[in-house]
């Protein structure tokens, strides 16, 4: 991207009106809006007076169940691409449930590890960049060191993935937002989910955390298909390589929802019986709740298509807005996602920072620059996520028109 | 107790009757009947259509308040002695709670602590017995070794806790269910309790797990006062000693309840700053169902009373029959809890493990003899735990009046 020249006087005047106008916005976190919130209402006296038994007879309200309610899993099988059988239903977050993967690795040792990751002398993780903030803190938490790899439009670079994988064994897992990224939107091309799956790894204890955030979560008709990386991995020989995350946080309620937890018979059998130690089953009332609710497969699809009629406008809005105020400048560029929930907005080199801060002093909240990579510290300082869904219509559009007049003033004061 | 002579060839006949009889019975588990179930059916409709909204105006169905709910947990402050502002509201279960607050204390450091739990040579736990083995599994899991001490009908021999901790700084905890204990039903008297607060710790970083699982769960009108070990401990400067758990597993749901820990706020700022990695927040929808529902702690004593009436009779029944069965035999001696879910039943040395597989072949399955100890080994093989909640008042007869046809054949086998 070349630095286009910016009129310095016109930048300041127009941010001096921008901070004038007292604004107070929010544009920072991937939260569903209440309007999305409201479609899964019907949820609110499910399962109902009455209705407490699962179709296998199972009482929802007693203890019991590590694996949740048969009816739910099938539902989501199709969309998170694991049988049924190897796909547990579980509580409220997929984010404890990988959480959660990472400590009982750390404690109990993994199906092919040749010990506790606890006693392993130095651990890393691959982070895709830029990536979810969330899945750095929590790996960075416990001093597993996150490598960067870029990011291309096809996934991650796999080129640098191989080589890294191959050659340091200390390495031992990668996170992954298979479809629709956060924040970048794209979804991981066949060639590379084959490669993920088939790659020569030097850890035998190497896992993929295929969090599957937005598997049903399109914005237009056009829905990429994603290849199906737990079958490709188990074909070759890896099936244990796989964790695959999803949860319905977006689908239903983000607090009150159900998390999923695919992956091999061999990691199963090393998940429950490590979760057993902690539970004596998720609430099955949620699930059966869920699954009367949602129905099945088509169910799922039609609910999502009435989050897309809320949150694509928005979307649009996004870019229609940066196109208007930034498309001929040459100061930025944005991702163009026909799913989940970002847009990932490139400004010039060594001026994220600036513009989230000339932002907030103007009275919008963006997501900290820097917070899409490892330690939060983006080393060309260029990144900023825009996350549309949760703010109003007028608000997006607001917030992008003056997060357009900060890139501008941020780009001309540097230059 | 000194074992009576019996009848070998009277034993041996009435054993091949009740065999005969091909009864299919389970008394093993400590779990809510259907009945009690049905009791807080009121929350299967809840919150309702339209009602999505805390008392502060938080939309529950949307992600954060890692604290929980304050309304609910206003409403449990009170039976779990703990003030609202430091008692956490989460997930389904009290025992992940427990589970994660081993698992946090293994990786980040606890208050006061010299270094990770996972870095100590050697790490131990107090554990009372008789008492639950879930506690026992889950320290067990991760090669904390238990050690034993005696329960006697004022709670743990202070006399044995006080000389082990003060002079082994490996004992980081103590397992405590400190109200109808799990499964001799004792509550801990003044005493212990002030011991336990007050007592030195070669370990700075000893933690009492106060597992107060049936503060509310009454069985009579004699409702023994617990003294408060929070305020004991904060008032000798152990504040950060006490960990407390509690859930709404055995008053409303067991598989869809509200679980509760509660500290000091150095301990809390711990455990927040620890689950703010884990989780966006718990499911606040369901509290807010328990919140309307059990209103107050009005609303859940009067709830409890009528899980009283229902398994009160059970437990009459229990020590009916015993009485009647063995009551002259001088063969057994059991527990007459006034609340929680168990009897404790005490046979002859060396014949608890050859009871439960009698009864078992007769088709009556009890809880494994040695379950109530560390590695499910009773010593003594004496112990046997009763768990009348969950069947129905006539199987609850016919298994006990069973189970004395068993004892008295293993006594008299064994003479």
């Amino acid at each position: 991207m070349t630095t286009a020249s910016v009129d310095v006087d016109s930048a300041r005047r127009d941010y001096a009106a921008l901070v004038d106008r007292g604004l107070s916005l929010d544009i920072t976190r991937g939260k569903p809006s209440p309007e999305q919130l409201d479609l899964a209402n019907g949820l609110l006296d499910l399962p109902g007076d009455g209705a407490f038994k699962a179709e296998d007879g199972t009482d929802v309200r007693n203890y019991g169940g590590l694996k949740g309610l048969p009816e739910l899993r099938r539902i989501f099988a199709g969309a998170l691409q694991v049988p049924a059988g190897q796909l547990l239903a579980a509580g409220n977050s997929s984010l404890e449930l990988m959480h959660d993967a990472v400590v009982q690795a750390l404690l109990s040792k993994l199906p092919g590890a040749e010990r506790r990751w606890a006693d392993e002398p130095t651990l890393k993780f691959l982070a895709p960049v830029p990536g979810y903030d969330r899945h750095f803190a929590l790996t960075e938490r416990f001093g597993i060191e996150l490598v960067p790899v870029p990011m291309t439009a096809q996934g991650p670079d796999m080129d640098a993935v191989e080589t890294l994988v191959a050659e340091d064994s200390a390495i031992k897992g990668i996170w992954c937002v298979p479809k629709y990224s956060n924040p970048t939107g794209v979804t991981f091309s066949d060639d590379v989910v084959r490669r993920l799956a088939t790659m020569r790894t030097a850890a035998p204890d190497f896992r993929i955390f295929w969090d599957n955030a937005y598997a049903v979560h399109h914005l237009t008709e056009d829905e990429p298909a994603l290849a199906d990386v737990l079958a490709l991995a188990t074909e070759a020989g890896n099936g244990d390589r796989v964790f695959v995350f999803g949860s319905t946080s977006k689908i239903t309620y983000a607090g009150a929802g159900v998390g999923f937890f695919g992956a091999s018979e061999a990691n199963l059998a090393w998940w429950v019986g490590n979760i057993g130690k902690r539970t004596i089953g998720p609430d099955k009332v949620n699930q059966l709740r869920h699954a009367l609710f949602l129905k099945d497969e088509d169910g799922v699809r039609a609910h999502m298509r009435k989050h897309a009629e809320i949150i694509g406008p928005k979307f649009a809005a996004v870019d229609r807005i940066l196109t208007e105020e930034l498309g001929d400048s040459g100061l930025a560029t944005w991702t163009k996602p026909t799913g989940g929930y970002f847009v990932s907005l490139t400004v010039p080199k060594g001026t994220a920072k600036e513009v989230v801060r000339l932002a907030k002093e103007a009275g919008v909240a963006l997501t900290p620059a820097g917070a899409t990579h490892p330690h939060g510290s983006d080393p060309d300082d260029a990144v900023i996520r825009i996350a549309p869904t949760f703010p109003t219509l007028d608000v997006v559009e607001e917030a992008v028109r003056a997060l357009a007049v900060c890139v501008r003033l941020a780009a001309a004061e540097r230059a």
